[in-house]
């Protein structure tokens, strides 16, 4: 089969690799029909994830049909449309049983396309597949799923749930890229008085509007001033970070009240620098986190229910074979307006979504 | 009357200042009976805390009785015998509407001997009476009940609170001076597993020891491999900073688990590094904060039932106008081996505690 294949730093193709088979009684092999690039295989290719071994697939996202099971597997049966989830979960460790699943002692974790071959390729193992894959309700399109695997668990569960948006809340975004729009998107089910996207690209700002933000904010001119002024003074109830710098992360700090959150969403390469000597009196919360994908059949099961739109993030798509061409895309996002390349479509029956 | 006057860095004395009177309908005068000397009284007078003007009154915790009460004071009349809370809440703000007295906008938080004259007098004016004094049970002595006043509510809401103590848990607590000392004993009310204290004193550590820490480690000797050992290398599930200083806080962020909770307590005077490169995949939980005293009322009625005990982290007492003296005492702790210094003693009746 095909796969896209990391050769350490800069190196990296579309090319001929073995088919995957079953390893494990609880493995199943799944033939990928709809896969999407993450902002985290940048950083691979980069060479910013050093446990990533040269030789392995990438992607940690995919859509598809399920095409042989191991003897343990239950959940799941050849022929059914399932996602594999970014998080692979034993199911049976003290983090999952705490439905803590990327934090899983047992083998799982984040594993595909890291420390196993992943799902940017024609089929996939996936390891633990009761627990890591999910049966795909008839209704709902690939696009659309197969944001639901990582970007949009993160942003909720990471952001908005560590965050605890609550009704009313003033909530700003910082950094609204994919995560960050797929944190408005989130953040908007929990009904807060507004959400203040705060970016340095104008592109980025307006599809924050697009999305459900009320502000929007230029984070070379003083953002904290906006938002201080929309609360009386007192700051954010709940700020998302969603860049994954030093500055932006401090900015934040800057911008939430009095006994508000700060989650942070972004990956990280440097440490921050921590105010203790403004923050101790503040009652502040800061959350950091690698997502659970606890919220993944929540999520499918709102945006089968028309609850939740995902796809409108998809900028880009793309046959599976212009592999290449779509990293180049999505790598190029400032030039090219990227937010999320898909590749790939339907090859197994669903039933067409009603109009919007 | 008398009281100890901050005059500068450096300098202070008890001397002969005008009595307080009512200056708002919402005030009560008290008389001082019993007052403690907090760690933070030690910060204004080198002059760590600048908007302490000289001339100002220390002191933030005592019990006494009322002897005056403005017009629209309710819950407290001349002859009661009242625990004086740190924090004074208007009760009518954004943040008093959410219990969270110590960020009081309408005039409260910390302001008593701060802001405005403080306890460390023979009587006290006390702003918002109402929310910021507390009744006291006829059978609580004065040298258990000043220890409500701040410390035991700090370390509970900000320490145990906060980090989410629950039970079968294993709590490091990070500096076991006396407000780590009321973690201690305020951790043990939610039935951790085991409390680890972590100090570089060994006559703290000790004092731990009989506060109820199961297991004590020199913070000299790489006590995160202690807590690694203890948890099956996964980490504390809560963590306590009660020292203040950067290298605290960030062995503090060593030492929890994924998924675990750092709860600051520390003032702080300088940044602290925080490792995000680390920590942003660790599902970890920061919490920052100044008290809020919405404990105080049970921890009261635990005190009084006889299921916390205070005063044991009483090593000396004094008559009151011995302050200066006290503070000497209080100031060199490392030499005179203090923990918690009390000044006066009865002048109100109070019943005899049973025997314990």
């Amino acid at each position: 089969m095909k796969g896209f294949v990391f050769h350490g730093p800069g190196h990296s193709s579309w090319e001929d690799v073995p088919d995957p088979g079953l390893k494990d009684p609880t493995d199943a092999v799944v033939r990928v029909d709809t896969v999407t690039i993450c902002g985290t295989d940048l950083h691979i290719l980069k060479g910013d994830v050093p446990e990533v071994r040269p030789g392995t697939v990438l992607g940690h996202e995919a859509v598809g049909e399920v095409v042989e099971t191991g003897a343990d597997v239950r959940t799941v049966r050849p022929g059914d449309r399932v996602l594999i989830s970014c998080i692979t979960a034993c199911g049976r460790c003290a983090y999952c049983r705490k439905a803590m699943y990327g934090q899983c002692r047992g083998g799982g974790g984040w594993i595909l396309g890291h420390l196993i071959d992943g799902t940017q390729a024609e089929y996939v193992r996936v390891p633990h597949a009761d627990l890591s894959v999910h049966a795909l309700s008839g209704t709902l399109g690939g696009k659309d799923a197969v944001l639901l695997a990582d970007i949009f668990p993160t942003a909720y569960e990471v952001g908005v749930l560590n965050g605890r948006v609550r009704p009313g809340d003033t909530v700003a975004v910082v950094g609204v890229g994919p995560i960050g729009l797929a944190a408005i998107a989130t953040a908007r089910l929990l009904a807060p008085e507004r959400i203040v996207a705060v970016d340095l690209a104008a592109a980025r700002l307006e599809a924050a509007r697009q999305l459900g933000a009320d502000a929007v904010a230029d984070a070379r001119e003083a953002p904290e001033q906006l938002i201080a002024d929309l609360t009386d003074g007192m700051g954010a109830d709940v700020v998302i970070e969603a860049v994954g710098v030093p500055e932006s992360f401090e900015m934040c700090t800057r911008m939430v009240r009095p006994g508000g959150h700060v989650a942070n969403v972004g990956v990280h390469g440097r440490p921050a620098t921590l105010h203790l000597e403004e923050l101790w009196i503040k009652n502040v919360t800061i959350t950091t986190g690698l997502v659970d994908t606890h919220s993944t059949p929540t999520l499918l099961r709102m945006a089968a229910a028309g609850r939740l739109s995902t796809s409108q993030l998809v900028t880009h798509t793309f046959p599976l074979d212009l592999m290449e061409e779509a990293y180049d895309v999505f790598g190029q996002a400032a030039d090219t307006g990227a937010l999320k390349v898909v590749l790939g479509g339907e090859q197994h029956d669903v039933v067409a979504l009603p109009a919007a």
